[in-house]
């Protein structure tokens, strides 16, 4: 029987004031890197229904070969606690000793975690495949992951404008009063969802959709998309056609894009085959398959999140709060 | 954004002090019910393996509709631990409110309550399936599993003789030291698992066994077998024989146990088809199916482990610890 151990526990707050927007994107890059150097462990996760409460429950875990810990997210919804006045989402992430298997760290997060590394993961997918010099951007969508994408971006290019599109105007007015600190850009709402996307450089779409938004004709050359709203199999933010005219498809994990997300509503209806996916950004930013390679080129950006962004954030918030004696304690 | 909220948690030790094994007796029964009345909701388990520690993960997360709490538990073994002075096996089970998903309580049971279900699982089969008049018992393996079977089937059955099997003679003799205040039978080692197997009315398998140990010349009319050992695919502890002479055959899962445990090694060399599994021991307690219907019958029950057990459990732990008003709390 061995003596008991002490488990580090850390809030929100805490989670939040150890690990910056910076660290997550580097951190992020490394993870998708793993993804495909085979160093990643990530089972399929798991889903639990709790059909009579509307809630739902996901569980991810994953490790990355040579870590010290792995990390199991458990993150829920729960559909009806709006009414009660609760957020929908939950989770937390539990931190294992890989040597051991030995609990060492509950990361209370609250999704926040889960928001941090959707947003690097946009920004790193715009670093490794957007045009260097670009001067607007649009954003479509008002809510947390719109704001997070579009700070994550703007650590990785400058730009002199972003327009912002949202179904309601109020959320609009609400998204830019909340932005024009974070950023160093103009930011003007657009009245159409075409006139957002009109002429940017990049188009971020951090939506619940479940019927397109985005629209090809109405891309620039050069353009980059990033897709990330669409973490289910039902929700969709692009046409088809835009898949269909894209010069490079790019996903996180091809595996899971053919199941949910852009790629499996463009697959499904023909606009394109698997084949016509050029890379997992892993592989981009490995070197093994290329980035852009024009400023004319279309490229999309397809995001359904993967259980590797959670492994590297979570250890880095450990290792930090570990390094600066942060977060209570609990022997168990 | 709303108030922090405490959680509970609970060590080992506390948990020990506020289930017994009657309680959880009572509580597998009805989980095993509620797992044949269409009220669980268990998915497929997950597994992560860290290949680099040779260690395993598994996480299963299930839910009973109705009931206040979901659990997941998450138990892992990593077999070079031993090397260092520590235990494989650790584990811990998290309960979070079915109405919202908000977490609850952190049961660090270091695999406890996985032992103690899964030798309740063993006395409800055999309460279920077992002559109500025995004189004698076997139980085959010595370890921690093989004294849990034993005390647990002591609680639905009384019995004159316990006869013990293991391969180390040793082991036998601490199992016999360890066990004799806890039951009220004489103990007797056996020389071979033959002599204990014959003449026995109930036989408890409790081993690692890989190939079999019990073989079907060895049986005598009327006799209940609990094999619980085989949890994998590799494992197996009755000949395939046992399975074809048996009169009827239950299963906790039908769907796990043809492929884990001993019906799939039955099936897989084609001594039964998986039509001739009589039951899930959920139908027998429901009285959907019958159980036994004459002491001259041989009944087999090949239990491999439901979420379900782990559900009733924890939620039973977590009442009784909030009314005694027991173990520690985190505000996160």
């Amino acid at each position: 029987m061995p003596a008991p151990k002490d488990v580090l526990v850390l809030s929100k707050e805490e989670i939040e004031s150890v690990i910056t927007i910076d660290d997550a994107i580097e951190a992020v890059e490394e993870g998708f890197k793993a993804y495909n150097s085979g160093k990643a462990v990530i089972p399929f996760p798991v889903a639990l229904q709790v059909p009579d409460h509307s809630g739902d429950v996901h569980i991810k875990p994953g490790y990355i070969k040579g870590y010290d810990t792995y990390t199991v997210k458990i993150a829920s919804g729960f559909y009806d606690n709006p009414k009660v006045g609760l957020p929908a989402s939950h989770g937390m992430l539990l931190l294992f000793d890989a040597r051991t298997g030995y609990p060492l760290c509950i990361e209370v997060d609250r999704c926040y975690l889960t928001d941090l590394r959707t947003a690097a993961a946009g920004a790193v997918a715009a670093r490794a495949l957007a045009k260097k010099d670009i001067s607007r951007v649009a954003v479509i969508g008002t809510g947390t992951q719109a704001r997070m994408q579009i700070t994550a971006l703007s650590r990785v290019r400058d730009f002199d404008e972003l327009v912002v599109w949202g179904r309601n105007p109020e959320r609009v007015k609400e998204y830019i009063a909340a932005m024009k600190d974070s950023i160093d850009a103009r930011i003007v709402p657009a009245s159409t969802a075409e006139e957002a996307v009109s002429g940017s450089d990049i188009v971020v779409t951090a939506t619940m959709a479940t019927s397109p938004v985005v629209k090809a004709s109405w891309l620039s050359e050069g353009v980059h998309i990033t897709a990330m709203g669409s973490d289910s199999p039902e929700k969709q933010e692009l046409e088809s056609a835009v898949l269909g005219i894209a010069d490079k498809i790019v996903v996180d994990s091809l595996k899971q894009c053919v199941n949910l997300g852009e790629v499996h509503h463009a697959i499904g209806d023909g606009t394109i085959t698997e084949e016509d996916v050029h890379a997992e950004l892993g592989e981009v930013l490995l070197g093994s398959k290329s980035g852009r390679e024009s400023d004319r080129e279309i490229t999309v950006c397809d995001l359904t999140g993967i259980a590797v962004q959670d492994v590297v954030t979570s250890q880095i918030v450990y290792e930090r709060a570990l390094k600066k004696k942060i977060g209570s304690s609990i022997r168990v």
